[in-house]
C-alpha cells in the first residue's frame, strides 16, 4: 500500500496483499502473528540473525536435514539475514522501514531500544508505520523486562488453575495457547491499526502481553472471582455451569455429549432409555443438574458402557444432540469435514500438512497447498532490490 | 466510515471508531467477536429477539437479576429488539444493512438463506458489506448443520486429546476456547475483510468455522502426526519437546519451571544445588532430557519439597530462569504486573470486573472502566434515528 513498493516483491493472494510486513520475530508467538499476516496475503520480510537465524530453526523434530517446527509457523515468507548491529546491514535495514507497512519483534522489552529502534526513532523515518511488539508481559510494568514462556503465561493467568483434573497435578492446555494467542491478538492489533491508518493516514505503536492474552480467554472466571470472592477450579471435561455437558466413557472409548438444556437432557433422557431421570428431583433443572453432576454422570456411563462410541454418535445425532468422539490427531485428520473443506493443506517440497489459517474470504475451500519455509537468507537479493539498494 | 452514518450514533474510542457492526449474535462465539470489535472503537447494534433476546440473558450466574455471563461479552452494545420474520421489523432491518460497514450472525447455516437474507440478497442492498458467519463447521461440508457446542469442537479437533494426563480421562480446555478462538478469529477476518474494502471498495463474505479455529491452535500436532504416523497424546504440564519444562510441586503448591536449553538446564541445577546432574548422560542434551523426563522430574520434586513456591521464584528469578506460581484467579487477579497495566476493568453499574481485549493502540494502559451491556432494547429509538426512520 505504500507507494513504490510494488516493483520488485510478488503479491500475495488474499486480503492483505499488497502490505509489507517486516518481521524480526523468533520461535512462536511472534512467527505464528506473521503467518497469519502471510496467509491472509500480506508480504512478510523475515530478517534473521547471520548464520544461526530464527532459533526455531533448531527445534525438533527434523524433516531431514530442517526443523518441521519451523516450516509450519514461517510458510511463505522471504528470509534476509542482517546483523543489526553492523552499520551496513543497518543501513538495508532502515531503508526497508522507510518502505514497510507494518514492523513485528518479540524481543525482550528494551532490546529494540537499544539497537536505536524505539517507537520515537522508528516513527521518524516512517510515519505510516505500524509497529507492533509481542512480550510476556508487555512493554510496561513491573514485570515488562521478564522473560516468559507459554507455560510461564499459562501458569501466571490461572489457565492452567482451570484446567485438568479437580485434585489432580496442574496441566496445561496440550498446545502452546500462551504463544499462539499472543500471536492472534497482535494480528488483530496489527489490522486494527491498518484500518486506523486508512483513516489519519498514521502509524500506530501495538502493544501485546502473552499474559493479558490468556486472561483475555479466561471467560467468565474473572467475573464469577469478582461476584463470589472464589476463584474457580478445574472441571475435567465438564462445564462448569452445565450438565450433562462432560466426556463420557462408553464401551470403547470417550465422546463428549452436550444436553445442558432442560429440552436437549429430555431428548438425551430418551435416548438413553432412562426417561425415569425426569422424574427426578437432582436433575429437574439446569442448576440442579449442576450441583448432582457426579451422581447423573455415573448413572448415564452406566447406560453408555452398552455400546461403542459410534453406535451412540449415531443414536445421539439422529436426535440432534450435539455429541462427537474424543478424536485423536489421527481421527480428525481423516474426518470427512475436515476433508471437504481442505483446512488441513500440504506443504511445498515436503510430507508435512499443516492447518491453514481458519479464515475463508470469499472461498468454500482452503490453498491447495501452502508454500514453503524459506532457507535462512534466500530472499536476500529480491529484498534489496525492493528496499532500493 | 459509510456515507451518513455519523449523524445519530455517538462514535467509540479506538482504532475502529466509526466503523458500524450490526450484530445478530447469540451466546459466546459470536458476542465474544463483537465484544472485540467494541473494545477496539466500533459501534455494534446488537439485535435480538423480541422478548426473550439473547438466549446468554438467562446464564448463570446472576448479578441481581441481570447474567454476569451476558454482561462479559455484551459490554457497550446497543440493543434493538426486532423480528426478522415480521415485515415492519424486516424493514428496520434492511435499512441497516443498507448503512452498516459489517454484519455479523452465528445461527447455524441455512436460517439466514431462510429469512431471505443469503449473501446474494445482502450483497445486492449494500455492496459495501463485509458479512460474516461464525458456525461450527463452517457454511460447506457434510456437517455444516450439525450443531455444534464448545465442547463438541474441543473433542472433534483433537484439542482435548492433547490436554490433561496419560492415563487419566480427557480434559477440555478449561475454557470455552472453541467458542472464544471462533470470535477472535472472526474478528480477524472482518478486520481482514475491511482493509480489503480500502483497497477494492467491495464487502465479502467471511465464513469461520469454530472446528477450524481450534484446528489452527494445534501447534505442531498435525504436523508431527503427519511426518510420523503417530497421534500425540497429553503431557500434563510438560511440553513434549522440552525439558525441565512442566509444573513441579514444591513445599506449599506448584509452580512451573522453564529450562529447557542446556544453558537454562546449567543454571538451573545450580539453583537446586545439582550440578552434579549435568554430569549424568540421561541428561545431556534437550532430547535426552525429554527422553528421561520422569527420572529428572523426581529428582527435582525432592529438591523443591523443601522450601515454600515463593522462596523458589525469589531463587529462579534471580537466576533468570522464567518461572511462575500456578495461580489461582485470585493469585492473578491481585498480581503487581496485572494491577500496574489495569488490564482488569470495573464494569460499570457492577462489581464485575473484567479483561479487558488485550490490545494496547497507542496507549501504556487499558480504560479505567468498561461500558454495561444493553437492557434488551433500550436503544431502540437512537437505532431507529440511525436508520434515517
Amino acid at each position: 500500500m505504500t507507494p513504490d513498493t510494488d516493483a520488485s516483491l510478488p503479491q500475495g493472494n488474499g486480503p492483505l496483499a499488497g502490505f509489507v510486513i517486516l518481521d524480526l520475530t523468533r520461535v512462536l508467538s511472534g512467527p505464528y502473528c506473521t503467518m497469519i499476516l502471510q496467509d491472509l496475503g500480506a508480504t512478510v520480510l523475515k530478517v534473521e540473525q547471520p548464520e544461526v537465524g530464527d532459533d526455531s530453526r533448531q527445534f525438533l523434530p527434523f524433516e531431514g536435514d530442517r526443523s518441521a517446527y519451523f516450516a509450519l509457523a514461517n510458510r511463505g515468507k522471504k528470509s534476509i539475514a542482517l546483523d543489526l548491529k553492523a552499520p551496513k546491514d543497518r543501513r538495508v535495514f532502515e531503508a526497508l522501514l522507510a518502505k514497510a507497512d507494518v514492523l513485528v519483534e518479540n524481543f525482550r522489552p528494551g532490546v529494540m531500544e537499544k539497537l536505536g529502534y524505539d517507537w520515537e526513532a522508528i516513527r521518524a523515518r516512517n510515519g505510516r508505520l505500524v509497529f507492533a511488539s509481542i512480550s510476556g508481559f508487555g512493554q510496561s510494568g513491573p514485570y515488562r523486562k521478564k522473560p516468559a514462556y507459554d507455560l510461564v503465561v499459562q501458569a501466571m493467568s490461572g489457565m492452567m488453575s482451570l484446567t485438568g483434573h479437580p485434585g489432580q497435578p496442574p496441566a496445561r492446555v496440550g498446545t502452546s495457547l500462551g504463544d499462539l494467542a499472543a500471536g492472534v491478538f497482535a494480528a488483530l492489533g496489527i489490522q486494527s491499526a491498518l484500518l486506523q491508518r486508512s483513516t489519519t493516514g498514521k502509524g500506530a505503536r501495538v502493544d501485546i502481553s502473552m499474559l493479558e492474552c490468556q486472561m483475555a480467554l479466561l471467560e467468565n472466571a474473572i467475573s464469577r472471582f469478582t461476584l463470589t470472592g472464589t476463584s474457580p477450579g478445574p472441571t475435567g471435561a465438564a462445564h462448569p455451569g452445565s450438565a450433562p455437558f462432560d466426556a463420557f466413557r462408553a464401551q470403547d472409548g470417550y465422546l463428549v455429549i452436550t444436553a445442558g438444556t432442560d429440552k436437549l437432557f429430555k431428548t438425551f433422557c430418551g435416548v438413553i432409555d432412562r426417561s425415569d431421570l425426569l422424574e427426578d428431583p437432582r436433575f429437574a433443572d439446569r442448576a440442579s443438574r449442576v450441583a448432582n453432576n457426579a451422581a447423573l454422570k455415573e448413572m448415564i456411563e452406566d447406560k453408555l458402557a452398552a455400546a461403542p462410541v459410534a453406535e451412540w454418535l449415531s443414536r445421539l445425532d439422529a436426535a440432534s444432540i450435539p455429541a462427537a468422539r474424543v478424536n485423536s490427531i489421527k481421527d480428525m485428520v481423516n474426518d470427512p469435514q475436515v476433508k471437504a473443506r481442505g483446512a488441513i493443506a500440504p506443504l511445498d517440497g515436503s510430507q508435512l500438512k499443516l492447518a491453514c489459517t481458519p479464515v475463508l474470504v470469499d472461498a468454500e475451500t482452503y490453498p491447495d497447498r501452502l508454500p514453503a519455509a524459506p532457507e535462512l537468507d534466500e530472499h536476500h537479493a529480491e529484498i534489496l532490490a525492493f528496499a532500493g539498494l
